[in-house]
């Protein structure tokens, strides 16, 4: 005999988890009924990450989770440091779950010599040994195509819009762009709603002073009804707190603001809850600490749909079921 | 002396051609004031292209100028196979200008198990040798970010307008979107146009038969008014006719369509002639042959446009002018 | 437990057809008894090509299939494109099928400023996401090296000679290539056909007129014997016409064409049922329609040759067999 | 003419600064006689940064510095970004500047399942668009054929040399390394202070109890001798203290630190105040802010030593020189 | 069905072997308990390889062992040549076993101008298509760093520190780095010896003669001690029998010297032979034929480390072992 | 000011020259009116190579120049090693100059599982940092296909047959192959020799024993003509040695052998000058010493081919001519 044969019918699935997020690791790790592989990762003095996966990772199909709050660039570091522990330390496949893709919102030149730090990011992540990305409601559909190789880009609109459905129904309701970019999500959203009117703010400028936003008016007719103000994500506020009033001044009733990214810098949490609005809606691809939650604010994990997409893509082609019929 | 010097203060710019549109390259060249590079350029009877150049390209600054009308992939082709043969002959730099960048529609996986061919597009043309692009008005601007080095995205809206300005004033103008996907750009337009109000036709569908459009709406007021209707471009002009008559029951004075890139492919000529449009207006980054012609439809030329920007790649940093002041 | 194990014991080839030549990839399908995937393909009216698979390819080891007869630009992009919707679509392993491959008669620069376009479809494959290609004689050997990968050369003399020897015996053969650069071919026919002696038609040209061909004549003794004239492909049929003519001149007895690829551009029927051949032979690498059909021509199927291949790329270090012992 | 032609005779350095230490830039923009390149660089609130340069960089030898103090990730970020930016804005040739080269430490796999940080960060900056890398005393000399392409590796100890020489003579100095890795340095001290004899503090681990150093010691003969204690970089100054107190125990005179890359972290301030160390001497390629700062540290800058490597590099050939005489 | 399915549970090691070290091949082929793959390698009269497999490779997880004695680089041409015929005969992974990595002491640029070889081969073997490498006491552990992707580098430390532990005991040890290089690995193998002292030739210099070495002398007490010197690699001896010397003027007992690599070029033998050592201890990672051997020579067997290391990069999560448990 | 600006108007050649033929890299720079540039270029004990060029070499137009006679695999290496170097020491273009294009003969799989070794060093090349290659005479035109960069192959043809058209005129001249793949060039001499007649050498196999040639015969008219035997290159001179038997048998006058390169391993030399040709003529691209060396053997030079070529390479769009005229 020349060569040596052997049954090899085993494959690996191993989650990784960067420091940003553990609890949403936690959440995926259990609905997958695994556990997050063990590490050691600490910062030293001067901010550089060490990290040290503790078990073998050899042969793995290797999940390697990580949320991109602030410091976002020390959690982007993170992750890439891992992928490239992984892939020197023999991972079979390394697949990147980005629940929030960072600098989503520099997907292209909007002047003259600016970066496109969303190419770029997806470019880091190529050179540190990801072979596929995994991530939810990229700011731009078209981001898919900066990654080199497969990207499943999840939606989180099914399950806000089904919480808007079961919260304040159909009957009455508008769907509203905060902006004119917006404007095509917002048609969608109006679909999954029972084919829900559509409105949108419009920034119109003064032509006497470029560059500088005369009014915001509502283009289409809100008045007197329950309105679904939709984004994708929300920063310090400033903008959606901005369209609840030009809401309200256009007549609509209550105001319902549903979003996936709750990113929630400061002072984000102040202007929505005082904003007006009846209800914020926010999945947790970002951590919500304490310091950023107010009363109206509601949750909704994305852990399932993060663990369902990531045993397809382990699965493929496989007979045998890891979830027991609920997935 | 152990090395040959000399002095070599000479940069060498040379204009190529495709076959898809020369009179463009003879615009543009004219502008330059040189002349489109002579070539052999030929299909064998099975379809393949042989190309070959009458004049040594080795140190040149090379751009290679192709339009992309049907048949569009013998065109995208014929571009790849110029550039790999400027490679090969020691061209210094090549630049591939693309006045209408072909599958940009295709920039996203509308849904699964789907390409995403623009970017397929922009790594064919980086494999093949190309150092850098020049485009005019991407379907999205997010296309920049596929290509691995420099793009110079042109933009048409400013010299149409200048035309809409001068030939219909600003006065009574609404701008239009004939989807929720472009309302973005229309509100450039907007600005652009004093501040001009806004709409969109929105596509509702029924609930109960899903994927069906069950009927197109104006949002916004159009009531009495002179509406420019926008698009990147116009293929067989079902969308736009159809956003005219959606307008004009809702009321619209005149309807101008303003458009960059006229593909116009057949039906599109009968169906703009006789939509109710008053005028269609496009620039010649594809080639408008007299068959698609119709008496409503005024042409702009973008050949000064792409010379301008020709002549700004090629000269970086020289203090010397090619053009005599006019640029 | 902190990672998921079970058994993954299943492959899945699957295999995808371009639209050039359905009728081969049916026949293809057939012997591997399998079905062609479902898939979307159509045209946009620009020309624009757009593809969509109808069932789940994660995972799968994928053959895409293409064929490239006129117009040949249309197919290599749907080619491409297909392989790109593949890659992001997660198939595991892609594998071009090319039984003609396109451009190869550019395999070199034959003289400056050329292209070498055979090359550059080699990395436009590799570009696109083919990981390997199976192919069937190509024009030159060395476009193997052409591919940063894995190149499966099929040959069809086997098939073709075998056809011959069954048909016309080998007793009175002699082997003729059509000109000086096939005479390697050739000899490797002279072999198969148990030493078959050899001639060529030799260009001359007239010294004193550059470039411009004298006479053809017949280097080697063809004196009533039963000529078998080989060639990897006809396009037009001229030169094969023309060196029947010169064999004929040169006393030869019947004359037997005999080439795996028929281009067959027209006028290649009209001149090849008259040039005087007894028969042509050619496989089904490119699709023969009806109207390039002619009463002599006999063509023999590639689907075996290639259905093997494929088989064989697939199954390596597999115990079990899909074929039932019949390959 | 078929081509344009003339005279381009200028070439163009420009000088970019990360906002890690502006006034390191400012010191070698002065030396250069030039003025660092305005820019806007600001953070977003969840911490993405965003850059725009104010003037054009097109085809310009484009040289960005940044120096990687705490956070240090935010700085790696702020200058793949810059470079993305200058590569999209058409830089002829991008140098990234890094006086000190973070992940340094990271350059081998301690133990298995680690990353090769340095290694990452050499791809990083490649992938990004970086042409070429400056940097000044790395941790270890191989870490310059982690980056594909050239890197100019400067050396801060002829400097330091000169100065421990000017103020202390060479008569009864003796160099000590603070471990067994930094001998072979150390050598290269005691070859410039005129032969002067060598010593390291040797640790010493109990093998009953695996991975704990059980004592230090010092190898060689300190005796009575002024030390001269070198470092590449000190942190946190807990090893460099402490080989104080072991030179001291063991009959050293004075001791001097070296060190090129002063990190200082907490609480190496108070550490090295209070080690017993006649001097600290440390350069300026990190920034060393008042709190950071004790009685007997003197900081030497680095600049003069930049800028003329960024002349060296940007002056390839050229006849004429930047400064006058000086360098 | 739309596709083939079928159970394929069988992975396929295949060793390969060059033609610089057999014997050693055959010891690792046999503690696998599989058989070198058969092959046809030759040198053509000019010194080109040729090699030729003798078995199919196609999916095999295949390992090429490779030794690197003089004329080193027809064995590391042969390995590039066996690589490229391995990836291009579809071999599914590659692994580059190089027991002595060439070119490890060129892993910088000592002084300008020079190249950094150790990066070079580790990109050559990555062109060739090497996915991994195997190795055995790299230069410096950096250069791990220089291939872009796993390394695995094992030790024969503990091998080697085995044996002395148990034919010279660690009671009287001392452990002695033949240069300042060096003094990091003694120091691990003074741990490994119980915690041995340690000591280190040290080079002076004339300070008025640059680049002469003036003296060695020893740093560390080695009085009346069994010194252990050692190694990575012994070239042609001369520094290491000088350090035996300048250890016996300095009072030392027995010394044993010790290394991994012994490349032993001439006149290496009697060099060792003669200086005075009690023992040469040398592994063979490199062949060491009758001419190069000394009596006090012994050799350990690489061999079952490699072996060992092989296995565990084949089996990763599988269940089943290839080792009788002796592994 | 924010920039610096300066003139810059010089370009510097600068050549290299391996250590395998260095005679003829005097030649070339004799012809270029410069010096080969200094270096140090030695062998460790082994095998390993080190260089260092003892000028800067910062922005050159670097021609790197090796010959690749006997031990070839170490000229391969060498010339590499010198590429890093240059790519490292930052020269600005790097040109790898190869009169004789080593492994040439595999420039195919000529059965399964072989290497396409032609392409490895093409790829080795373009991975150590050539950007272009300038050769003579490849054996096959299609190598310059697997270099992705320019590649300028010249043609000694034209120097061969202008000598033998003044020693051996053109009226009774046969121009013949000594095998069936070569006939392709020979119809090119025949073309440069006035049309000449054309023959070549067919081997005819025993179809009753497999590979075994049986016997060789004439195809074309010979008789009483003076041959001129044709080969790119001739090794141990033994097919060529053969076909001068043959060709003698058929009745042939004089026969001429003209080859490129003259590769003359042993026992080529007895052969060539016992096999009853009139006159061997072999270009310089691979050194010829003495003992290779035999009577009836003329050697012409290939210097001034290759440094016209190099001229023209650097010179590309320049004004300025660095040859008097003569070129």
């Amino acid at each position: 005999m020349t060569s040596a044969n052997w049954i090899d019918n085993q494959k690996n699935l191993m989650l990784f988890s960067g420091r940003a997020h553990p609890e949403l690791a936690e959440q995926v790790a259990k609905e997958l009924d695994i556990q997050v592989t063990p590490q050691t990762a600490r910062d030293f003095a001067n901010g550089e990450i060490f990290v040290r996966f503790e078990e073998s990772v050899r042969g793995s199909d290797a999940f390697v989770l990580q949320s991109h709050p602030a410091p976002l660039n020390q959690w982007v570091m993170e992750q890439l440091i891992m992928i490239d522990a992984l892939k020197r330390g023999s991972a079979k496949r390394i697949t990147a779950v980005l629940p929030f893709y960072p600098y989503a919102r520099q997907d292209k030149k909007h002047r003259g010599r600016e970066p496109i730090s969303a190419r770029l990011i997806a470019d880091l992540l190529k050179t540190a040994g990801a072979d596929r990305i995994i991530t939810v409601d990229l700011h731009t559909d078209q981001i898919q195509g900066f990654f080199d190789g497969p990207v499943d880009h999840m939606h989180a609109q099914g399950q806000l819009a089904e919480y808007v459905r079961e919260n304040y129904g159909t009957d009455n309701i508008c769907v509203v762009s905060p902006d004119a970019g917006r404007v095509k999500v917002a048609e969608k959203w109006a679909d999954a709603l029972d084919g829900a009117p559509l409105a949108f703010v419009h920034k119109t400028r003064d032509p006497l002073v470029p560059n500088q936003v005369k009014s915001n008016r509502v283009v289409g007719d809100v008045n007197g009804r329950t309105c679904v103000l939709i984004d994708d994500m929300i920063d310090t506020g400033g903008t959606i707190a901005g369209a609840v009033k030009v809401l309200k001044d256009a007549g609509a009733g209550d105001v319902i603001i549903a979003t996936t990214h709750g990113i929630f810098s400061h002072p984000a949490a102040e202007r929505l809850a005082s904003c007006g609005a009846k209800e914020v809606i926010a999945t947790n691809t970002l951590p919500i600490p304490e310091e950023k939650r107010f009363p109206t604010l509601t949750v909704l994990s994305i852990a399932p749909l993060l663990a369902r997409t990531i045993k397809e893509v382990f699965e493929n082609g496989s007979v045998t079921s890891l979830f027991n019929g609920s997935a």
